[in-house]
């Protein structure tokens, strides 16, 4: 029944999202009609699991349109610019990430962050790692601060660690929201210094975005996010699955999927979670929303670094909201980082959709990052 | 009164600013709008800050139409592209910065510079930066001579301090302006070097642009600029309170904005000051002049230095300008730097307003950049 009612809307909106551009323009007869046929075999996900009993309490959370709640919510947290603003004040993000052998994935999680709107975008990784991240854009402030084992000797590892901390120590009370794993890497040294880094987030009550081998550090060492409030877990299927075997001691059970992931999100001590699929499941152990709208087929990667650089400005901006007293009355769920995922997931999932309609099969992550502000304007546009 | 005079004007321009292009006119209908309600809102600035008596100041130095007065400044300093000129007679720009933690700002800055119409643009930056400057454009001239304190051991500072002075000295007679600042950093054997750079661009009459860690420098050495009337000085909202400290010992007084910025200017010996904000205010310690023009209200970082790099190449035509006797009958004021900081202030916001209205919020520095060029064009077309 969901997935019908999505469905209808979503064939509804098709016919308006034509006019997206010239260029949209041009093509829409031909790739509605395909979009049509597509977006009917896609939305099947949630009848189709045999969770009718979790599933009403999915709903319940929701309103009956689910696409229009989910753009209501991105709307509503989404800030006026305002001219009589200065630098800063739209956002400062930093990603922890990039190693000898990662540099694409960082530099999509900061590049996304500034094409939505953040002011500035920051990421701290590996002296390697550094030079090639800021040849890809002079927009991004990169610290080539980190360390690989392979250039450190056990003896100095002690004064190294203090190093990076003091270096990020620096910087950390300025962040509005850290990105912690894109193209981390899993070295152990480098880890270590990494879970400093989120202790010190922790004490200074940043939010902290959690991917890719960030989600390995995590899955190893629960206590780094265990109880924080503001940690948000992005995982796909397979750090789901590990993250479930290691804290809930099972396998994936899709039979319960909603259930399990409640169970999860609370023994985690009520982090939110961003379970990354066909349709996102986001909870914070107490409610779960899923965002289903129609987004990409094609599954290239650092489409995961877009969605955390995503959430980590959309949360910033939640929290400023939810934080105004005056500003705060009708919005649900009431938990910023909540709020980040739904926003987070509905922009990443219209971007791709029109990046795809243009690019079709050669569609790029680059190609996705370059419709996010179209997409955001369209939900929200500036005043 | 001030402020809804060039509101009046700024409507009007609007609908001419629609043909910009081809996208804009798509977007024209609903975007103006928008724009028209919001400088409604945005351009309350002056007459809001209880200071009439310094406003009739201003006013009194300027046209009743400033944005006029601008655009006409620009269109009188901006040289005749003439067949046959040769390299480097429409400016060489320098610019001091770029470290192994920065390297987008001084990109910006000397970019700028080139875009506008500049001939040459050099960077001299150090050695860790000069790669990643080089590859985001081969337009750009970098040398990699700076050192910061973790590459030099106490006993070669002197004799590194020497050799970087030389290779800057080779260069600096043939510089129309040096731009001291831009992703500079604040390591302190690097600054010691910026200093005495400084210093000999003074003795050959070189004016000096001086932002962000150049500012921190200067507001902690004023000598290296007091009483140096080719100084410009750009400070932001929390370089320009570090200055009123530092020099007038007491905090920032909006209520005495204009006083206050007369006092500052007069204080450091009659240099310029660029103070940024929603309007811009311009003093070189005699007159003061708002720009006050529409820009963009994203705040996204990297706009500082195409400001800088503006501001270089207008105060080297405006003092090519004033020194030529036959062609300096009617322009006012008179001081170059002055009239240096009034065109970019004035170049910047327009283009600037020209890419947030294709852009929206995910405009960045870079798009601002690639609408330098047109918005001169349109305020002073090659003939």
């Amino acid at each position: 029944m969901l997935s019908s009612a999505v469905c209808s809307f979503m064939l509804m909106k098709l016919g308006v999202n034509s006019g997206f551009s010239a260029t949209n323009c041009v093509l829409a007869s031909p790739a509605v009609l395909r979009r049509q046929e597509f977006l009917i075999r896609c939305l099947q996900s949630y009848s189709n699991q045999g969770d009718q009993k979790k599933l009403q309490e999915v709903k319940a959370m929701g309103e009956p349109n689910l696409e229009a709640a989910a753009e209501n919510i991105l709307r509503a947290i989404t800030p006026t610019l305002d001219p009589s603003k200065h630098k800063g004040q739209a956002g400062k993000i930093a990603v922890i990430g990039g190693c000898r052998e990662y540099t694409g994935a960082p530099y999509f999680a900061a590049i996304t962050a500034l094409k939505i709107g953040a002011d500035l975008s920051h990421v701290f990784c590996t002296k390697d790692a550094a030079p090639v991240i800021k040849s890809y854009s002079p927009e991004i402030i990169v610290h080539p601060i980190l360390e690989e084992s392979y250039s450190v000797r056990d003896e100095d590892k002690k004064s190294i660690l203090d190093k990076v901390l003091a270096e990020v120590d620096k910087w950390m009370e300025r962040f509005d929201c850290l990105v912690v794993g894109p193209g981390l890497g899993r070295d152990p040294f480098l880890l270590d210094c990494v879970s400093e880094i989120m202790k010190h987030a922790r004490q200074s009550n940043v939010p902290i975005v959690v991917d890719g081998d960030g989600l390995f550090l995590v899955t190893n060492c629960l206590d780094l996010v265990s109880g924080y409030p503001l940690a948000v877990l992005t995982p796909n299927v397979n750090e789901y699955k590990r993250l479930v075997q290691k804290v809930l001691r099972c396998e994936v059970n899709d039979d319960d999927a909603i259930g399990q992931l409640l169970s999860l999100a609370q023994q985690i001590g009520g982090v939110t979670i961003l379970r990354k699929g066909k349709c996102d499941l986001i909870t914070d152990g107490e409610t779960v929303t899923s965002v289903s709208i129609y987004g990409s087929p094609r599954r290239c990667g650092g489409q995961g670094d877009i969605l955390s650089g995503s959430v980590a400005v959309f949360t910033s901006w939640a929290r400023q909201l939810v934080s105004s007293s005056d500003r705060n009355t009708s919005i649900s769920p009431r938990n910023p980082t909540m709020l980040g995922c739904i926003a987070a997931s509905t922009l990443l999932r219209k971007a791709a959709s029109h990046a795809f309609n243009v690019k079709k099969r050669s569609t790029l992550t680059t190609d996705i990052i370059e419709y996010l502000g179209r997409s955001l304007d369209d939900i929200s546009p500036v005043s």
